[in-house]
């Protein structure tokens, strides 16, 4: 079984060759400094090199052995927690922060890129640092001095691990259902009474303390989400007493056996106030751009990870001759030659590749829509990513389950068996179409509170934004991102014109359009990767094998606001 | 959790209201008296008693604890040996078989009905008496007078479970690899000598007894597949001495852990020849129509097991307000009135009840393929089998794969941990894209060897056959499908004037020629269900969602002869 290993240059090639990266980032003042290629090159280079060897080998028994309940406490999988504490020691998960938080200042990019890798190498261990920069940025943004004083950098540098603690049994999709309670004592802390679920990292021995950022009920709050408040309970508080918080149970998965699914018990625990009374789920909504984004990225390395086992499988195995000449040394010829499976690995690549364009821009833009000194263009940036990164979330996901299972297809019998690795990977990915938010939310998301909730206008805007991008280019992929981005438009108009948007059709079709948009944008980002000579046959496998569900899905939406 | 539920009106509505299978059945002297409607509903009924009462329960404990491993022992899971034992003395595997073998005379589909059921149930039990029919044929029709009065009763009855010994660790898909080899023993019988991997069954303490079907190589073989041989190897003699097959192991698997997949070693084992030297691999594709067709069927039970969850989650677990009418007694609404998730839903059963129609018909083409008095009836049932089989087998599990989680994604997080059961369907039903000939054989086989071989013909005579039968039909579906079919013909059409027989572009596509047979055949049997009356939102959810895929399909496959 070989391990995931990161390319460092390839990701060079989509920053630099393919998006300009640099050349955005360095107009940003607070970025300016920390945005040399150079620097940046280095820094992927010890991130791969941290990624390959220390977390990649401990993704098969993090599997196997996986994350061990025992009388309220958890045990993580051998080798875990030594890595976890080089991990945050070496400063990775503050790479992005502000200096004035514990961090280096580098670009959020990075930041994803790293956590790409990280995912690929190894999903289970890294859904433990994945929850960090939310949760810093959370305190940071709404929790009071004294919070800050206690937690930011703790958090920040991931000295101390952190959960968001918002599902319980009756309220998944719907938060507002929660019924937690949080009731005020008289030291001006909360006492927080009730059970939530599927609280990832809930309980381990990776850090020294972790932090629950938890959503519940002040005693006169009004139902529904507008009665929800944000409270911060840790495990341990400063004076080493430990807080009413109990993990009751982790949870039998179909895969992510590394990371513990908790089910949370508060019995009276005492915390702090987050922000304002009532004002929980923004508080929460704060972090959750570059929380999908993460899972967007975990989507795209997973299935790197995936094409990886499978490229590499397929230049090996050989069974039975392929079309085109014979090597008659051999009784058969590698299965890689046989058109099926070159087009299953090509067809991932063109995901991969265009995933890594669509997402590494938005992280851009991200630090576009926070730093940059222009008002015009923070606000453009931030409609790029509340745009881009619920379609980047559901379809690459959707894309990491189903082209994992392509490429254990490539292994036949040998994929359905633990052996080669292959089917972790289809166990693992499959829940980053549920979590923070399931793709079904990601596309009613998209179509009813980004675009029509606005008329569209936003959309337009971007859409515009890549015409101009495409103008001049007399490529063949060129072309195709022009009517990949006429076919949304055109779904635009029609929905401005449809009137329908309360029907039912358009709540059976917000997929559709999501992987139109999807499907659109991905056109235009291999325009750029044409343009920069990107290597491969990704090119071919998108307008070949992926492009022809646009017109299929523009039809679907087509249909549903005439029907 | 809910365990899987047959339902024995709903196919006998597909049986006699969609297919008047009876009044075929009637026409065949060997069947005729067995084809009484209200006899096949009597043994419907006691299957679905038989597969809910026995099997259904023990499909968990059969993940949870499997097959176990020791010193060359299976263990079974709990109950897994008493249900089988009470299986076969009860008659079930003889259901189909002529009487002079120990067999009910009945005809196949109903067989066929009951393994659909058995899979949905518990798949992984259920692979050890699938075998059975597919061996107790290829002694039949293989073994010598000797072989046959040891073995055929025995085997047809299932009082002793089979084995096909094909795969080596390096001929997968490619059996003209296998080097296994057969030395002649004086006393007429064979030495075996090497190793079988992935053999399902290979040992276990379900049966007193295991035959082991095995292709190996007599010392003077060609080399490829037309130096194979079959032979039979049992795991006790006569005389109660063991054989030199010995099982060094069980794979660890995604799923189907209820049946051991073994590694099989042949220490110079004595076993009879079956059939002709270098006649194994036809003495094998004997049971090839009848293997793949049960594999079809378990696509169709996996998915209705799954479809039967998750609508009764739907229904129960309430989440958000849905569009329309709201029901202000509760503080949301049951998430099958959102449109997504009612989609999705009745999407399954588009699939599931095509998948039976189209299965059901085929079972009743084998019998009359083999009993009808009229040569040109039984050379054309032939065709559709042949045609057929491969489509539904690789169309209906990749459905059962992508269905199966579809439907787990309805549970959202509820889904991905073990609970309700959703997961295990997903990990099981895997397996069946890949066994029996994985789904990328059977698109090459559909295309090279039953379509373009004999230019067309077979695929012609289908479907107009079909077109007669849509004659006079006047409804919507009706139409539909006489265009799905024209588009299927269109595609034959330009394979024939193409003469790109062999061009690495027609290996690609072969994939999606199969999906374009597929949802022409799935129209022609939604124009039946309709006709018929069928129940429920299956037709428009197959015009809504699943029918534009042909169009899209037959789009590439265009492409694919213009490049």
């Amino acid at each position: 079984m070989n391990a995931y290993r990161p390319h460092a240059a390839d990701a060079a090639f989509i920053l630099f060759d393919v998006l300009q990266a640099h050349d955005t980032l360095a107009q940003l003042p607070a970025l300016a400094d920390n945005a040399d290629p150079n620097l940046m090159r280095q820094v992927l280079d010890e991130a791969g090199k941290f990624v390959g060897q220390v977390v990649a080998p401990l993704n098969r028994p993090g599997d196997e052995i996986g994350a061990q309940y025992e009388n309220g406490a958890v045990t993580m999988p051998p080798g875990f927690r030594d890595a976890y504490q080089a991990f945050w020691r070496a400063g990775w998960p503050a790479l992005s922060h502000a200096p004035e938080h514990g961090g280096q200042g580098l670009p959020t990019v990075l930041e994803m890129v790293l956590y790409e890798w990280l995912s690929a190498a190894n999903h289970g261990w890294t859904m433990a640092p994945g929850l960090l920069h939310g949760a810093s940025e959370c305190i940071r943004q709404h929790g009071g001095p004294e919070l800050r004083a206690r937690y930011l950098e703790k958090v920040a540098t991931g000295e101390w691990l952190a959960t968001m603690c918002l599902t319980e049994p009756h309220a998944g999709s719907d938060l507002g259902l929660a019924r937690t309670k949080a009731v005020p004592l008289p030291d001006g802390r909360y006492a927080l009474s009730g059970t939530k679920i599927f609280i990832s990292g809930g309980e381990h021995d990776l850090s020294d303390n972790i932090v629950h950022l938890v959503l519940a009920r002040l005693p006169d709050a009004v139902p529904g989400p507008k009665g929800l408040s944000l409270f911060l309970v840790p495990k341990f508080y400063d004076d080493g007493r430990r807080s009413a918080v109990v993990c009751e149970r982790i949870e039998e998965k179909m895969g992510l056996h590394g990371s513990p699914t908790c089910v949370m018990r508060f019995d009276e625990a005492a915390g702090w106030l987050v922000g304002e009374p009532g004002k929980g789920l923004n508080a929460m909504f704060v972090m959750m751009n570059a929380a999908r984004l993460h899972v967007a990225l975990q989507g795209v390395g997973l299935l790197d990870a995936a094409w990886q086992k499978a490229d590499a499988y397929a230049r090996e195995r050989r069974q039975m001759r392929a079309p085109g000449p014979r090597d008659a040394s051999q009784p058969a010829d590698p299965i890689i030659r046989h058109p099926a499976v070159q087009r299953l690995l090509d067809t991932q690549r063109a995901w991969i590749d265009a995933g890594r364009v669509l997402a590494y821009r938005t992280a851009v833009e991200l630090d576009v829509a926070r730093h940059d000194p222009d008002p015009a263009r923070r606000r453009q940036a931030g409609h790029w990513c509340a745009l881009v990164t619920p379609v980047l979330k559901a379809a690459w996901t959707d894309q990491a389950f189903q082209g994992a299972s392509d490429c254990l297809q490539v292994f036949g019998g040998h994929g359905y068996v633990r052996e080669w690795g292959i089917e972790q990977i289809v166990r693992d990915s499959r829940v980053a179409m549920i979590y923070e938010g399931t793709n079904e939310i990601q596309a009613q998301d998209l179509l009813f509170r980004k675009v029509l909730a606005d008329e569209g206008r936003a959309l337009s805007g971007l859409l515009e934004g890549l015409e101009a991008d495409l103008e001049g280019d007399a490529s063949a992929a060129g072309a195709r991102a022009r009517t990949g981005l006429a076919k949304l438009s055109d779904l635009l108009d029609a929905l401005r014109t449809s009137g329908a948007t309360a029907s039912e059709n358009l709540h059976a079709v917000a997929g559709d359009f999501l992987r139109v948009a999807a499907l659109a944008l991905m056109s235009w980002a291999w325009a750029r990767l044409v343009r920069a000579d990107a290597p491969g046959n990704g090119a071919t496998a998108f307008e070949r094998w992926v492009w022809p569900e646009l017109s299929m899905r523009h039809g679907m939406v087509r249909q549903a606001l005439i029907a």
